[in-house]
């Protein structure tokens, strides 16, 4: 059922409404992961969609990544799965609008509520990507452990897309700064960085409907050559990074030059898009964090470019 | 009495001259720390006025927030006040304009003097707001200690805001990046980030002429629904840091995209403004370094907002 | 003898070919560089030029400067000259186009070929500075040691800046920001940020023909007042920089405020020019790292400004 606050926020525009249900889980490894329990959308002209099957089965890291565009209004339901624990977990989420009870956090730093589930007793939080709410942002626990601040460095964290109106994203592009239709970007990796380790998702936009498909830790990522791919790169825990990716060179919005390493601390973030061996043809390039040490201890990957 | 040189300075503009003495001082916490003496300004209409009530008596971490505006000039005389020590402690200053003997340093490193005051001996140094110097600063001690290179990391440090001659600032507000006004603005807060610990100051421009209050350590800051607000957030000493504010997000000047986690180095810093509650209400907004050991060593203040 | 592929890579265009064979050696010290070995040029016209005198002989760190503009096409040969070791050691470089065997990683990174120089092996790598290019970038090795992952931080790094086609760099000069001509920069101080020290470089635009100065250490840099310099500060290793300059202050390309310290990790850089003594005169203008350790460990350095 969809709910009457969601149904109003939405009524007068072009927003899609998201219902959206999570699980917070443990792993064998003993890691803390959410999984993707149930994602429905209802467009404004009333037409239901069940994007479920878009996400991986069971939890992963990082979490689902949740797509929506600026307008959009979310539900989002957490569950509490993690066995063998009593503790409250939550999810608090970067970049879009929320009323306080919304925060994520325990009532001790909020002041009104502990907005956590708990074992049989889920939250749910209510978001809206008001315009200016553009662009990639992590959700996380805010709650779990002791002191009760939150799990994120123990596997609970993910992605938020928030597509700007426009369905444009600049980008330096053959050479140029342009503006990149969305419509056009066929994959799109997530890739987060964590002490000396990278943790990736690819969603993949040519499958039919979309799919969320897990990378898990340093994975190889690829494309074929010349098309248009999306980078998402952001940090978690502790450590500060520099994200380098082999023969591609980005700019970050408004910047007039180009980059390719980039300064990476926790929640701190890079999102762009690149021509897929744009140059310089296929090959398995390299990415890595440039901090020698980080390298050194594994912290790198391959963006497979293929003909 | 009103220096020559300041008032010939100023005189061709509508530019201020500011008369500022400040100390530096030891709390009894053993941490060292500049007060202000006395601040006096003289309109370019020869109007003159007597800013130091404004300000928290005692030494403060951290230390007087100065304000100057584009065309600015000041003559800031540093009194030696650090009982029990005979060793040399200056001003150091960022972002504006001033001659080799305004350097803060010591001989060793300038070649020219030892800028700085020692006890019954005030240095004074000169500076020049000059167009292009608009921005958030640094000022600190660049002499005490042994290595005479500054005892910034032991509570010697400040900040000075230059504001635009145009009196205007970019934000993202209501979801549009705009120029707010600066008489628009209620409440700015001056926050350091020192290895684990906030140091937080409030410039109130509500009370009549404006206040400066000292917040001291991890401090809430608060501010009525609505309210232009602007932050000023710099490192000193050491750590790395990544700085965010719950449920708000802002722009860096010249980006066309807005961000709620920013990396923050020693004396690298963000400079914003939000609108309280922008979308989101009232709350206890929680604001925390993103890097997980240093939030778990309490790096975390509230953002309170009001109706 | 000119490579025929080369040659036609340019034939269209103004652009430089540029014909590059440089060593990896060790020094003294245990360090591992590089050197120049010969440096030639031919233009879209057909004018031979060589520039190898222009570098400073036998290794130095960083190693030596390469200089192109967009649109130059370059065959650079590398040579392995470190005695006592058989391992290969390469050259990987940023920001410019390369074919996937020119990436200087080894085949268990890139599928392909052991892209490194051996003992009496000879590898040559292609690069094009495709437009979109135009910045400071980094080549060091990335194959060397075991792992096989590189010893840039041994000291086998250096910089390729690629000027603009446009010949022009935004800066902050006189309080605006205005297109500066290159051809108007008489000086470039290379400055990289290892661990706890600096390592500089000059390239000199004055003598006839242009020189490179190594620096070496912490080093003074020079310049008269008025004249228009570029820094070039990168970071490189494992530790994380704040760089600073006193009095002086400039803009990162694309934002509209200024900055006078920069949050540098490895391989993320600022690049930026300043007119020597603006405003504020002659003087042993200090820079520094601001992370007040490594300051203390003696990371420091002078930008002598004189009349």
């Amino acid at each position: 059922m969809w709910p009457a606050a969601l149904l109003a926020a939405s009524a007068a525009s072009a927003a899609d409404q998201h219902l959206i249900t999570l699980k917070a889980s443990a792993m064998p490894s003993g890691q803390l992961a959410y999984e993707m329990v149930s994602h429905k959308v209802k467009s404004s002209t009333g037409k239901e969609s069940d994007l479920t099957d878009r996400y991986a089965s069971g939890p992963t890291i990082p979490g689902p990544t949740l797509v929506m565009k600026e307008g959009d209004v979310a539900e989002v339901t957490l569950q509490h799965g993690i066995a063998d624990s009593a503790l409250p977990v939550s999810i608090h989420v970067h970049g879009v609008h929320f009323k306080i009870d919304s925060d994520g956090t325990m009532k001790v730093l909020n002041g009104v509520a502990d907005e956590a589930a708990f074992p049989d007793k889920p939250y749910t939080y209510k978001w809206t990507a008001a315009p200016g709410t553009a662009g990639t942002w992590a959700y996380h626990d805010h709650a779990f452990g002791n002191p009760m601040l939150g799990a994120e460095d123990k596997g609970l964290f993910g992605t938020l897309i928030i597509n700007p109106a426009s369905g444009k994203v600049p980008a330096l592009i053959d050479g140029k700064i342009v503006d990149v239709d969305l419509a056009d970007v066929k994959r799109e990796f997530i890739i987060w960085m964590h002490e000396t380790t990278f943790w990736g998702q690819e969603l993949n936009h040519i499958i039919e409907g979309g799919k969320e498909i897990p990378l898990w830790t340093n994975p190889t990522v690829g494309a074929r050559l010349g098309e248009k791919v999306r980078f998402h790169v952001m940090g978690i825990g502790t450590a500060f990074h520099t994200f380098h990716l082999h023969a591609h060179r980005w700019i970050e919005p408004g910047a007039t030059a180009g980059v390719d390493t980039v300064n990476i601390g926790p929640i701190s973030r890079t999102s762009f898009i690149v021509k897929a061996g744009e140059g310089v043809g296929p090959g398995d390039w390299h990415y890595h964090c440039h901090v020698i040490q980080h390298m050194q201890s594994g912290m790198m990957g391959d963006f497979r470019v293929i003909e």
